[in-house]
């Protein structure tokens, strides 16, 4: 650090000087505002595990598809009633279906095609083998009495309908939805990608973790891979784009191979605050528009957001978070990630709200609402019916402080002193 | 289908009649109990979102491991109090403490060391820029009383001391313990690895999802993709097996494979029921102990268990699930899942059980209790301070309707006539 004297008289002349302060919510709405889709694609069903519809499938077969048994047993003629039957053949599942001659009935496996002719199974329980009579004619006895034409036959288009809407626009596809795309052969499907999301940290005193012993006044990087695991948590594709030093030179080149790498998102960690060296607010501002550079928020008071606008695709949005880590995760997961939801198609991306109990004393701050990391557990109400989420802090809540999110599950809104506070919310 | 006479008198002699019935419960105790946590391994941090812990995790430096200014601002002296002072040189982050000559301050930048000397920071809010003295000094004026010491001062070990068990073993790694360990130099950690699933379909009427045109009698195979992704959603790494036809031969030559590939968990669907060609119950017999062959569950009832011993590590575990495509799903998520929570060395690997309020009428089963696939949402009670669970049925339950899991959240433990229906529960 050499000793440098300052060229001029003004007062310093800071780069967050410049903006005035929103609110949470108007911070999310601005970004959000800023997000569209992604323009939707084709996916094999195999690899649509997490994606969101772009456009209804409809089943192109019915399911069954043939009048299928709904268990091992006997197919028969519900009118013939108890007795012993021929038995004629044995439909299994995946033969053709063939014709049940008069006063016979047909072996049948579950989930085989019942044959022509007959209209009910016995399960094989309430039958009795009566083994073969002279001529090798194997026969059996039925039981029970059928009670009616359809007993456990599954008919033609009873799951699934033909032409049925399955799965609609905007739905997510989870392990079941999976299994509908298999079932009704919609192997391909139109779905949002996955963003790509480009994570680079600043800072001169910033070393990769594996940096086997410090320097005096240096830190491990915490935020890059702690981000790119929120961004896969998210179900996005990370880039890496390391460490920059605290110069715009060294920004302004990692900036540039997140626009070669195709992202559609950028996170910067670290250099947006009141500092002489904090580069990314004038960085931002020479390559796009900024949005917002300061959010009434604890922590993660610098969060700033901006669009650089690029040829022929949507801008690149640029999100540039505190360096504290505990502020670079909660901003992520209060700001960046509804977006990063509405880039996958959601129709409803914000975070869920609910209110809890605090098991804690709170201290509320007299200017900025705090978000508290805590743990929640449902638990029975005393003396009542209902449920009641309960919140257990973590601790310390500096925001240099990453344990205070260790197994947090929750992010307790806490509003400021000058807000009744009535009641406490959190976002999950 | 050839027509064949049965080469004996006796009563069809079908394998699952050997089965006596268990409880889902006992079924879960067998499974798990039969399932150990797989050997640790080691992990790089950057690999180890998801996993589990094996052993605890200690800081190995403090946090912060220098003295830190929390602002960017000034260093003082906290007794010198208010005045015009010389600024004697920039301790950005990143550079070695210098020290700080009396009477004079020192520019600090967000988590830049502290000066020896100094011992508090003046934020640079409440300074004002002097501009320089005649021979070229840098002065600054502090408007502030400070605190005291130490004000604005990360203190070393403040955060995170030296030697603390950061991570405790058991401990998911979420996207924050991620950079917990990133920002404490634990880049390499013992965890407990991701288990592999082999998944086979069985049946001679199951044809690849993507078959142009379905011959009759025909179905596309839905419970391969579907386990695959529910076992990837679990944090298991997938086998495909591929589908194998109602033979012995098929489904034996299938099983080397789960064996050859080192697959911990072999999952089968069908013919494990009632019907002449459902061979995998005898094949799990020659191969090794099977430990259940029926459960009371309504979708579930022919789910089977088996271990396969083998040489030199921990027997394979078998799971034959019932070949209706929800009965499949229904079962991993019961049984299954708590085995591949296990494995992964989770402590607690039962699914969470609480209380729902129906929105709809249900109707018991006399024999087994059923497990309705419904989705779910808390609400704010009438009238009342607490939230209840709502769970929506999903529509028509029989077990070949995948429809029933489309969009489910919870599944509905209804027990079966005999039981007081008081309330129900659930596992979500
Ligand atoms: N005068 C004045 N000063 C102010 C504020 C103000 O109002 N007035 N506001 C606060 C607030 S208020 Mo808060 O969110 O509400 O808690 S963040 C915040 C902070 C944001 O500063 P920023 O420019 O974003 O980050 P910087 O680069 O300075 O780093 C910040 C810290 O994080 C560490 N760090 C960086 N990167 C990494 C990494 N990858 N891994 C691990 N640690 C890392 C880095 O060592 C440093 O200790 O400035 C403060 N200073
Ligand atoms: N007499 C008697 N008969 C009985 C029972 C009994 O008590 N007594 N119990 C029931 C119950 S009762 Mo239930 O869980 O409580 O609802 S399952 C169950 C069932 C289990 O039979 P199983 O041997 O497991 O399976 P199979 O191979 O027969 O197939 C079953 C179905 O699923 C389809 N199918 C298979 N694989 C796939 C795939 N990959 N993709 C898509 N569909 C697939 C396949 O076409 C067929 O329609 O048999 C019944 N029969």
């Amino acid at each position: 650090a050499a000793r440098l004297a300052l060229p001029t008289m003004e007062p310093v002349r800071t780069p967050a000087a410049n903006y005035s302060m929103v609110s949470v919510a108007e911070a999310v709405e601005t970004a959000l505002g800023a997000t569209r889709p992604l323009p939707p694609q084709d996916f094999s069903y195999i690899d649509a595990l997490g994606l969101t519809l772009a456009e209804d499938v409809l089943a192109r077969d019915p399911i069954p598809a043939y009048r299928a048994s709904i268990k091992d047993g006997y197919a028969v003629r519900a009118v013939d009633g108890p007795g012993v039957y021929p038995v004629a053949f044995e439909a299994f599942a995946g033969a053709e279906p063939e014709t049940l001659p008069p006063g016979t009935v047909a072996y049948i496996g579950t989930g085989g095609p019942l044959p022509e002719g007959a209209d009910a199974v016995v399960q094989i329980e309430d039958t009795l083998d009566q083994g073969a009579d002279d001529r090798g004619q194997r026969l059996v006895k039925i039981l029970v009495e059928v009670p009616g034409p359809g007993y456990d036959v599954r008919q033609i288009g009873s799951d699934v309908a033909q032409g049925e809407v399955i799965l609609p626009a905007g739905h997510h596809l989870l392990p079941a939805e999976i299994g509908i795309l298999a079932g009704s052969g919609a192997v391909t499907v139109k779905a949002y990608p996955r963003p790509r999301v480009a994570v680079l940290s600043t800072g001169d005193e910033v070393k990769d973790p594996a940096a086997v012993a410090l320097g005096p006044g240096q830190v491990r990087d915490t935020n890059r891979a702690m981000l790119m695991a929120a961004v896969s948590e998210a179900g996005a594709l990370t880039q890496d784009l390391g460490i920059a030093g605290d110069t715009e030179e060294e920004s302004t080149a990692a900036f540039r191979r997140a626009l070669d790498g195709g992202a559609d998102v950028m996170l910067i960690t670290g250099g947006v605050s009141m500092g002489q060296r904090d580069y990314i607010k004038p960085l931002l501002e020479a390559q796009g528009t900024v949005h917002f550079g300061k959010v009434c928020m604890k922590p993660g008071k610098p969060l700033t957001f901006a669009e650089v606008p690029r040829e022929g695709r949507a801008p690149l949005l640029v999100f540039g978070l505190p360096g504290n880590p505990v502020s670079g995760l909660v901003t992520f997961n209060l700001v960046v990630l509804p977006c990063l939801r509405r880039l996958q198609g959601w129709g409803d991306p914000g975070l869920r709200r609910v209110h809890a109990r605090l098991s804690f004393d709170i201290k509320q701050d007299p200017a900025r609402p705090e978000y508290h990391r805590a743990i929640g557990s449902w638990r029975r109400m005393a003396g009542g019916d209902g449920w009641e989420l309960v919140a257990q802090s973590t601790g310390g809540q500096i925001s240099s402080r990453l344990l205070s999110l260790r197994a947090a599950n929750l992010l307790l809104e806490i509003p400021r002193v000058s807000h009744s506070p009535g009641y406490n919310e959190l976002s999950a």
